[in-house]
């Protein structure tokens, strides 16, 4: 099983991010390979990555997404990067599983009124983790 | 020529996003038909529309990004929905022209970096007109 987590770099960033992408990336290692397992280093987050153009990861990642059996997307961050891999996701027919923090912010009805993937909304770290498990029971 | 223009409805918002929708929704009747005309109501914003599902918004919307000739995304403003617009409309193979007004902060290499859409950014609306032109042109 091929994992793509998708989560913001460049976008919004929330003072937990880095641990609970941490935590979910450690996590999604019990269900099989996470592609982009480089994704849980925290000097990521903001800047990306520097040493690639941004055709390069563009093109990196975009093949992950696309070789991914699953991909688990954390959208309690804004993030147009997200967003994109998203709606490739879905024209290539993927397993999508999006998750946010629980939070009265309105969420985008381009994900919340998709029926081509799984939207859940977490109170705990914990929560998210039994989400996912129930993702992969139903592959 | 059908024309779907993409902007930040539930995502981040700029003091002068509603101005520089208008202005370039506006523009764009110049060159076909606007189907999001109404994203140019500045009561949308934030909250998103009240009166449909968000499974009818999403599928509304998708119907109409797949039915158009012309992709215009205003990615100013960091949203989960653009980004997942430009996803779904770079599978389709849509002429894609994202535009943002200029700025130091890092856009995703998801846009930055595809080289499926022409990205541009401006200084000023009239600038913004000036690169929307350019684009049709080459149509």
């Amino acid at each position: 099983m091929k994992i793509y987590y998708a989560m913001s770099i460049s976008g919004e960033q929330n003072t937990d991010s880095d641990k609970v992408n941490t935590a979910l990336i450690e996590f999604l290692k019990n269900f099989g390979e996470v592609l982009t397992e480089h994704f849980s280093n925290p000097a990521l987050t903001g800047i990306g990555e520097t040493k690639l153009s941004d055709k390069e990861i563009h093109d990196r990642d975009i093949s992950w997404l696309l070789s991914a059996d699953a991909i688990i997307a954390e959208v309690s961050n804004i993030s147009l990067g997200v967003g994109y891999e998203i709606g490739r996701a879905v024209e290539n027919n993927k397993k999508i599983l999006c998750i946010r923090k629980e939070s009265p912010k309105r969420l985008s009805a381009m994900i919340s009124g998709c029926d081509k993937l799984t939207f859940k909304e977490y109170s705990s770290i914990e929560v998210a983790k039994t989400f996912i498990s129930e993702f992969f029971k139903q592959q």
